[in-house]
């Protein structure tokens, strides 16, 4: 088991972020990546739709021999898990939970969620946070307009500030001390975000606080790969090239190799 | 055959400009929409996956008994027309062809073109126009922040204004003199994009230069209804909230039904 890969999905490059962070700290760790591009976006679907992906990609991944999957994005993270816990038969970590104990445990009473329409909707992050501190304040903010500035690369474009400074306006109004930043997206847009909220404001990245989780996780388990010097292999639903075009800005590096599949 | 419907369908809820105009110029005529929200956007899919969801939408509304079929799609019409002809034994009218054909009847010399990533990629606007009047030059442009701007409501907001400024730039420093809105969600735009190319530039609107086809079409093939108070039935893939509560921007209207329905 110690042997098998890390298996990671999201409905396209978002998850990306995820996978950046599990690569630093878990550099003798092979991953398995699924994109499902050809049905991006899930943020704005139904539950019952993003829960019959979540299934077909998790069911791709777990065909490949994986040890552990993250789901890594929020949408599915956010109505998917119960029957992905119940269908294989393998330790599953969303991007969800992660990010909601890492507000907490950062000392957040008024904490700020931002993500897809799915996401928010969902009102997952609520009950997340609420299971956790019941006396926190929650607010949240769906910001439709932050992944498609994303992946046209306008994270740090004047008009990225002004769709942040306008989306955040009522959370800051609330005076939220934590913001969580609820989208696989968003630490690129971190920039943006930082200058809308102001330095005091505590960020969570609810990518980085998965990949942290995964490592505890692993541990724990008795999971680690013990030796190995890493390596990725990139999945993809449909044809790979607005993948890698986009997807190197999410993973920070070039992707080795990105192979279309078909799931579903 | 003349008091079939006429089927139109779209990715999502930007045909519904196409309908409008439908409504508009033929109230005797009953409509069949179909919307594919599960599987939105085409926009940014590969050619390959987009003709097998625009065959899967035809196929759907052709079952219900149409006299006539529109893509009003332009990513599909750019690449799925000579699919959907070969398959299906009706007349089958894209929004890519009239809004080209509109262009060049108004006069224009250097054409600008705005619409998806999808759409310009295909080239098949440039060829549309080179097929019509070789003499033309022709400069497009890949608008992806368009359409997550028209539906998130924000298409008469300073962001919107700002985005157009600086996607038509290119476009206007090749002094074109005319610009085709290349995307059934950019007529909401048109505000915006006036404001960014000035009183003077002739606009063309691919939605409403489609429904004259239509209309000239019936005519021609005599299959226009020629009595009946019309109607519409709209049907999408995943559920109908997010649809009902966007497209009535787009229809201008309320919607008398939305049902969905599985294809695929």
């Amino acid at each position: 088991m110690q042997h098998q890969a890390i298996g990671v999905f999201d409905s396209g490059v978002g998850g990306l972020t995820v996978c950046r962070e599990l690569i630093r700290l878990l550099p003798k760790e092979q991953l398995l990546y699924l994109g499902d591009t050809a049905r991006v976006p899930y943020g704005t679907k139904s539950p019952a739709t993003v829960t019959q992906y979540a299934l077909e990609s998790a069911e791709f991944l777990c065909a490949q021999g994986i040890k552990l999957l993250v789901v890594a994005c929020n949408t599915a993270s956010a109505v998917a898990l119960p029957q992905l816990r119940d269908r294989f038969n393998l330790p599953v970590i969303g991007v969800l939970e992660p990010g909601a104990r890492a507000a907490v445990a950062s000392g957040g009473h008024r904490i700020g969620v931002v993500g897809t329409e799915g996401t928010i909707n969902s009102d997952s992050y609520r009950q997340a946070l609420l299971n956790l501190a019941p006396d926190t304040a929650v607010f949240s903010a769906a910001c439709p307009l932050f992944v498609p500035l994303a992946e046209e690369g306008w994270a740090d474009h004047s008009v990225a500030r002004q769709v942040a400074a306008e989306y955040l306006a009522p959370l800051l109004a609330e005076k939220i001390d934590t913001l969580v930043l609820g989208c696989t997206h968003y630490p690129l847009l971190e920039g943006a975000i930082r200058v809308a909220v102001g330095p005091g404001m505590k960020l969570v990245d609810s990518a980085a606080a998965t990949a942290l989780e995964v490592v505890e996780l692993l541990e724990r388990a008795e999971l680690a790969a013990e030796e190995g010097t890493g390596g990725q292999r990139f999945f993809v639903t449909d044809v790979p090239t607005r993948f890698r075009r986009i997807g190197m800005g999410f993973l920070g590096a070039e992707f080795q190799s990105v192979e279309q599949v078909h799931i579903g």
